[in-house]
């Protein structure tokens, strides 16, 4: 179960409130990329976690962490919509920079939540739960986690890279360096269960006799024509030749070419009601099976 | 530009038909791990691909394939539901076979796509373009390409162990090699990037002497008691002491303990219309500033 | 403004409840082809109508019917519920009819809305507005409203064909009616707009000598090969010679090829944080504006 | 910040699992009723809490409180799905218990997250955070906050009828119990900001003398005619007579009237390329600003 | 079954159009706190409508006023639309009350629409069908009524704060009072049937001494330490002691404890593939179950 | 299967970079008008198709020619993207005209994509798969499509008269040119398919004699009165009197008019948990059914 304490993980310093980087901010809330994500993220994964109970207690740790990112990021909008302007009236035309403000900010933060954060992305599309990825594959979570820690890492340095208020940058200075740390963790089990050459092809547990070894080491190149060399480039890449990274094949380039046959659907259910055109055969009389219908 | 032609990548023969398992085939047309994900994300990339030429090319060519996958797999849903129930009536009663497939199917088959695929998971649930993962950096990317391909393997072969039609579990062995070259393609983008020391952390353009630097390589342990030991298995873990997998920090692990503050907001602005008890001093009395709206 | 009777327009008759033709019903809801998206959409059409009153009068009388339409089906799937298992205890394992109509329900009806109606569709996809089209063109309008209830009467026709339910197929029956109503007052508006010559291309109101000439009658073909005579049969169909339905070109049949160059994006911009190794040129040094930030 | 604890906050058994019932309470974590809503909600609220401290305190307290409760019924979903089948091989052919049990089920649990709660809904359909209600007026979130308790005690009461393992209703009678607490809660809260006549109408910050007094107390009836004395019933009623529940009014009953035009949009700007013929004057010429686009 | 009007049920009248309270306005119409969500909020409410025949009564007359509301606001997007710039040129660098309007403005007004009102909220984001609460139980749907006018009201009185055009304060001032109308007649229904003792818990027909009666009105603190005296102040607020609002019980104050154990899953189903090393036991030798797929 | 080439269609140049602009653009790309949901509209229907091959060749076609539109776009809003501003620091403040660039841009397009295209709108709203028809009846298709090219062009011209930029105006030229031809494309479809009389009603498959004759050719009219002639204005229009346009019925114009009864539903199951007083009869004594749960 949870707990928590009254004060922040981390100082949350706005200097100069600016409404239109609260909604930046959001992002890194309700986003894709954003803390709501990696927080249901981890704890599902935790609460769905079978196999050893070390790395239950990880996800578990990490995720709890990651509320308390929510929070720093809750209260960083909230103190960035200090004295944002209420109303379309008069200041839109006087003054140039409240207009950019106003441009850049998100009119639910007037309308809908009185000057505070929601649970919703920079364009204000909410957050969705489909984003939570927990496969129950320990090491496509670990990749999915790696990943969501890049581009929230890469999300928080360009939020960085945006803001010139010393608080917000410290903030965003923490916040990058959890990020850091987040990543080499989930590397971290990755290297614990064997690395590429223990661990790929995820899932490890499925045969490979069983796959299609004829197409599992072929890079496929569906290059109509090749007047820029794409064909040679590819060969000479790491992908095109040499042992594969899970060292189980060797990476060869291969034209595309098809292996199948031209699809064939039978004609349509006459209960389904296609037109009557799509029921008839080649000489223009309707199929049997469709007559009944008319 | 594209072009096309009038076979399948891999022949796609369905020996029984099982609408239920057209059901469940959706899940890899239209669900978060599926084809329509990975096709987007990939030609997203190279669209927007800044930087070496040849990656752009090689997104270009994989982007390109996987349309191929989703033909196969829109076309094996369309034999898996020849022949399905079209009704609610008797067969419900009658045969428990057909009673179970219903069950199990999705009833826009019938009602919407008149039995065929549709742009949906296996639960109805449209494909959601937020999916699409590019975010301009190679690593991220390439982190959100390899766990596609894990997920969309496992959710392959989670497929493969679902039915006993040799078509389809043909076909998925196709598809499940093609995963396992894409997992070790993007993999040999990361080598050819550096490997975990030159690619992490991610964005590794981002001087690391601006993150926080105490914070950026310990653990935080989140727990508020140590029963059973955590802290150590912890401590012992890959993660929780020496050098972390970048190369670029030590690994420790600390007690969460807050850092910041409590934080303080602002009374509501009064044009923000909070009730008038939000507005009042301690002592019970308006504020100065909403006096004037009431 | 807006009234209503305390009568349905037509009346809703169930002899066998049956829970899971109450999800089916559901589509015709709040599904795309369903009756909140046309009421909605027609309503919409008529409240931004600009131009002629007749138009607006006439969107204004058949979106009010509309929201009869919903109210009928409303009523259906709560007739439809009555006396619904509510519970996954015994009744699943000892019959058979009740098991597969509690495939086939949506478990929703029992624990959201208490066996009534939903804003759903039949896999419980909550109604989306961005299907209520409403354009500014008339023109275009008329198609979408064409369109949907095309979609519209063939999800009626099907769900008259999955029930034996005597009631339920005699209001289906009045629906289906009203259905062809709609698709020819649509289609009489076209008529009244000057029909495919005076209408098309849409909108009418851009001068053609603006659109790019050579390539506005054409239809191309991305095929790459062509072992099976496709391209004879497009040249000889409709579309593939002879005057174009507008009356304003001439239909001819060309082979796909690119006119455009190979795009060149710009290299990242060091404050996006791509990774350093797309920021340098081609002899690995790095670029001089990337220069700055590391 | 936040902690945890590696026991849940009341125990969860499964005495016998049932992969149809892991789906319902499905509803109970992502569904709009379920904990994840309530949780961010509340947490929301206290983080952008605005007034006295004690009410963020509240929040905080309560918002901790329900991860907990996710936390639960994730681990009742996982154990409800413990030996779920994982095919459409054979059993759905012999088995009618398991048949029905697949019917039921979502297969996402078996293809996406391996036996595990996602953060989705009975219908499968993703938590989204428009959901997450936080209006920055304390007595609005208050009213968000007991319905959602008492949909949520609602849906924990129809799970509790839905199921006949012990264990599970143990649990629900646990998250009932919880449910009556948490409506009492925010009626307190209610209570303390003045009770019904100090809370209305929300917001009570903004002057009665601002709205229009003509109609604010006044119940409109849209009927057209009343041949089974719905009005008389109407006038009878608690809200058809007497003084207002705000004390602040006197009920009456009024039919419905329009008071306002019909209202006039002007022509289409041919910019936006309207259909030319609704761009033409009563005559059929073109509108003076229609001339120059064509 | 329902009528209509040619006239708006109160004047709307648009004195200096903007389109940036245009987009505004979409969150009163499309919007969580908007009409079409209170519209067939009520209209699924009477539709589904079980027990005393005048409660559907009053949800269909008051759904019914609804729509009128909807179309009310349609009509003042467009109004506030009319004479928009249409395009990106040079206005926005000529102007800069053009500029700023345009950063307010919902581009897909002229994209998308031709200048009328949308199914969207102030962020474009569609209405979601999800926000439609019905939930069979009366006094719960009533709560679900007074918090949706509570935080429309709210939403009505921030636009009415937003600007200054006398023709929109005036239709603004009628939809307030509306609110509050509705605001207190949906508490009358709560009087009716039986008050705050009479109506809670809801739903008041689950028999409480099936709830967990040691946890159904004590406050659970999950406070980790407490150095400001929180617990002191919980303890003496109204939720923290005396008799329950419902009047069944007594409030307390207890501190979080874990009552459960720590959850234990079985080790992964081979067929559902998680890796090898999910699927081992402490001695690092394969489960048996796991043996028969590698 | 699907093959690709490194150059574009058609010639994409942008002179001068507008961010605002690239967000316009991604309606086009992401937008339910856009090119997206085309490319897969017609793929869709051509795997799924089932009657003549000529069809499924022809969709095929121009599925993937859209495809290549899609990349045209995704290019033209990198282009677009080229400097734009990536911080909210002086910028704002400083130039006016940035200042409004700002305000219309897309702030995921710095913060997620890095400047780049995404698979949303031009509000950011992800594409959704639900916008992909394909319903079965090749009439109801075709009719989708004419509808998706006629928004499609709406949208175009649109973006054109919304720039001044030589190579964004050609690049729309050639794609408003490709949608002049498709709309033409699929009336040719319906002129094959029999023309108005012998395409509709759709679809044509279900025995009209099945359908309610007293109501599929009569326009029924909602008027509670009728001040303002509006019924005279409906007989007289096209819809009102004469042929249907199917020609299979006459026009005729009937005032709206019940011909269902009041609806009556049972009483809430007492299982559902709904309020006691919703179980009582009209003595106010508890229905028999629900005395057990009490």
């Amino acid at each position: 179960m949870f707990y928590h304490d009254n004060k922040l993980q981390y100082k949350v310093r706005v200097d100069k409130p600016n409404p239109a980087f609260a909604n930046m901010l959001q992002q890194a809330i309700g986003g894709i990329e954003g803390e709501i994500r990696v927080c249901l993220q981890y704890l599902f994964q935790a609460w769905g976690s079978r196999g050893p109970q070390k790395y239950r207690d990880m996800l578990m740790e990490t995720g709890t962490e990651e509320i308390a990112h929510i929070e720093m990021l809750a209260t960083a909008v909230a103190l960035n919509l200090e004295g944002a302007p209420m109303s379309m009236k008069d200041e839109m035309a006087k003054d140039q920079v409240i207009g950019a403000v106003m441009g850049g900010m998100n009119p639910r933060h007037v309308l809908s939540s009185g000057l505070a954060a929601m649970a919703v992305d920079s364009n204000g599309v909410p957050f969705n739960g489909s984003w939570v990825v927990g496969s129950g594959n320990l090491a496509a979570d670990m990749y999915a986690n790696v990943m969501a820690e890049s581009t929230g890492r890469l999300l928080a340095t360009r939020l960085w890279e945006a803001t010139d208020d010393t608080g917000m940058k410290d903030m965003l200075a923490f916040l990058i360096a959890r990020d850091t740390m987040h990543q080499n963790q989930w590397l971290a089990v990755l290297e614990e269960l064997g690395g590429l050459n223990g661990v790929h092809p995820i899932p490890n547990s499925f045969p490979q006799t069983e796959e299609n070894q004829e197409n599992n080491y072929n890079f496929v190149s569906t290059r109509v024509n090749d007047m820029d060399g794409t064909a040679e480039r590819m060969r000479n890449a790491r992908w095109g030749n040499g042992t594969s990274m899970d060292g189980k094949g060797t990476f060869t380039v291969t034209p595309a070419m098809p292996k199948g046959d031209v699809p064939q659907l039978a004609p349509p259910d006459p209960r389904g009601h296609a037109q009557v055109e799509q029921m008839t055969g080649s000489d223009g009389s309707l199929l049997d099976k469709a007559k009944n219908i008319l």
